[in-house]
């Protein structure tokens, strides 16, 4: 995109260094936490004015939570420090050579950037799922998602077209990783507790949800034994879980398997992949598998003063051959790493190789089930695994007030067994989908 | 708009009597709860699948509130009905003469018909305010505006033009009712406890907010008195309040008033007035001023069987010869009224005539300062009335989770002088402005 001449970076001259921090996700967040503003003059970059607590999107997606309860402004978390600057502009390339990157706003200049700009969507070059699907990596997917599927319940009723009402009542979800395994899930719980109290008129019973997932197994990041617990969980639960199912593609209505069998369905939820989001201008070999190679220093493989951070990086250390877990852990520990040793690397000390310690993975599947692997080996699910699951994501969240917002709301949800934030504020509708259109627009004027 | 083929409206042929309800407001949704399913099949649209507690909107709007806080699902709220049917969908039109009313998924036969669709923004056909200027009478309106302020102080951090960094901190009310009075309140608040920690390298001492009324006094629903002490708070707390002063037009960049003189914005809030939301195929003489006329039972002039009630209604008494205020109050009472006795109605009896209980009136100007106009016509001002504010509107709002959320986040944002919410969550970019849309999608892309 073109330099737009009536923007300035604005970012005042300074004789400390410079830090560019690209993204203020899990990584980027820590490391600014962790650098002091003493030695650094700190500028970060961000396509959103807040911190998104991804593990938990689906929440907002499913009508659990709204966002603010995830969602932490980020100019507010960062108010105390000195030198801190933030931009709400995506970077779009970055210069090694001349050591800047640049915006719409004008270059900027950096001593030392820090790229933690994360992982977007992966359609694997699927045009048809681009245009028509729901990912789920932020929060306006999020809410848009949300808007669907209710909107997508109200047409239902008042369809005279019974095989239309199928189509809008089923959900597919393509891709069985914690995002495919939570968010079916919280569908089967509004499916049995809430929706049928919404619209008495409208048959639950027949509602499928269709989990899709081309590998033997789901949570492939997990042990072995928290995927066959998540599977025979979700399957008693009611949801279609189809292993060794390859995708095809999907046209608004119609999603076909590779074995030629369709499905029909309006809202086909994709979490099949992601890749590194990479700016332009990185040399070729800095990437290679969609993400950018790191030393065991966190630096970017070419670079005297280029690091990358978490699901962005790869850092193939003798346990992690090809690269950390696309997880939060990796991503703190790596901002926390280098927010600590920066400083040394400047000053051209040894330090030795970043080491991920692995807290353990979780992932809730619905009331009361959810799977947790721990360290030493400790692999189990049921209740107690959905309590420990409960108790790190309040613990994790990023501000007090995250974490009283989401309490509030799980403890008001587990009694009532209700879903408050089934409200559609941010009307969204395809642009394969005609009738929606007009809805939409017949709704909104004045 | 044509008629959709593939939507029915599918509401269950019944030998009760049909009312079909039109909006969920204050009015319409009192008169849901008070009516019995036994005696009474109930249909409610709306073009919202949740009621807005509309005095709190410019709490959304000033990042205090989340929509949820004050919105609830109108699905949820009538659950337990046995014979209540909610469409989400605008009705189009009303044929008094066959007893049907229309809209793009057919029509629908009612043996009652309760206009409660309330107002909607009136801007007496100044084509320019309505393509540029942010009303305030939806949720989504209200994510728009906020949206617009966060967007506009980020811009103005970004910009190389001195002269527009002001036209993008400046904000122009134009209404000096409660809309316009406690938004303009809500926006000191904010330039005086948020922003300048949000962004140190702005002056928000050069911020300005002016609020701009046609007539010589604010808040004219209320005591001369409240008037007074509303323009003065404002003042002390740095608004520039201008009365008798006629607005002529804006550009999305100058506002311009009667007199010639010009006032440079980027963001003007419109809430100078309202119009009766009225349908098309109403009688003309069923209608005065862009209100319909009632009698002292809330039935429309002419017809046997609509009834209105609510801000579209004008129901003239010896006490409101311009019909009642169009406050929540008056809409509430005559939903109770009308829900009593709408079987008296349709058995011949004779009925009281409505009589509307003035229990006061209250506007919000501040932390610790309100005015309030109490029957036997106390009046005052000050922390007071302020305490008086925040107990009515939480025990007025619809649900106790809703009560529970706002009164949370008033003890958060008390506490910590913080406002929570200024995610922008709902990206909002008008036509007019160019740079926004390019920045918009080069964020929002991917």
């Amino acid at each position: 995109m073109d330099r737009i001449e009536s923007l300035e970076l604005n970012i005042p001259a300074t004789a400390k260094l410079r830090v560019v921090i690209i993204g203020g996700g899990f990584g980027g967040m820590k490391l600014a936490e962790k650098l002091s503003c003493k030695d650094f003059q700190l500028v970060m970059f961000d396509k959103h004015n807040y911190h998104t607590f991804q593990p938990l999107l689906y929440q907002v997606a499913s009508a659990g939570l709204e966002p603010d309860s995830i969602a932490g402004p980020l100019r507010q978390i960062f108010a105390s420090k000195e030198d801190f600057h933030f931009r709400l502009l995506k970077v779009t390339s970055v210069n090694p050579d001349a050591n800047t990157i640049s915006t719409v706003a004008g270059d900027l200049a950096y001593d030392y950037l820090i790229l933690a700009n994360g992982v977007k969507v992966n359609y694997f070059g699927n045009e048809s799922v681009k245009a028509h699907s729901f990912p789920l990596k932020t929060i306006p997917n999020a809410l848009n998602l949300r808007s669907q599927l209710m909107q997508m319940f109200e047409r239902a009723n008042m369809s005279n077209r019974p095989d239309e009402v199928d189509t809008m009542l089923d959900i597919v979800l393509v891709g069985g990783g914690p995002i495919g395994v939570e968010m079916a899930g919280a569908l089967v719980e509004l499916r049995k507790h809430v929706l049928p109290n919404d619209f008495p008129e409208l048959d639950f019973t027949k509602m499928s949800i269709h989990l899709i997932e081309g590998s033997d197994r789901l949570l492939a990041a997990m042990s072995a034994k928290a995927g066959a617990r998540a599977l025979s969980d979700l399957q008693k639960m009611g949801v279609n879980v189809r292993l060794n199912t390859m995708f095809d593609s999907y046209d608004g209505t119609v999603a076909r398997l590779k074995s030629g069998e369709e499905i029909r369905t309006k809202t086909l939820i994709w979490s099949a992949g992601v890749t590194g989001d990479l700016l332009a201008g990185l040399k070729p070999d800095m990437v290679e598998r969609g993400r950018i190679l790191t030393d065991e220093n966190c630096k970017v493989k070419g670079s005297p003063n280029i690091y990358a951070i978490g699901d962005v990086a790869m850092m193939k250390t003798d346990k992690y051959p090809k690269g950390h877990p696309g997880v939060a852990q990796p991503a703190i520990q790596m901002g926390a790493y280098l927010g600590k040793h920066l400083k040394d690397f400047h000053l051209g000390k040894t330090v030795a190789p970043f080491k991920y310690f692995n807290k353990g993975d979780l992932a809730a599947i619905g009331r009361g089930k959810a799977v947790a692997d721990l360290p030493g080996n400790i692999q189990f699910g049921g209740r107690l695994a959905w309590y420990i699951w409960l108790f790190i994501h309040i613990a994790y969240l990023v501000s007090f007030r995250n974490r009283l917002l989401v309490f509030s709301s799980w403890v008001w949800n587990f009694f009532t067994y209700d879903k408050g934030n089934r409200l559609i504020i941010r009307s969204f509708v395809r642009d394969d989908d005609p009738v929606g259109k007009a809805l939409l627009q017949l709704n909104e004027t004045d």
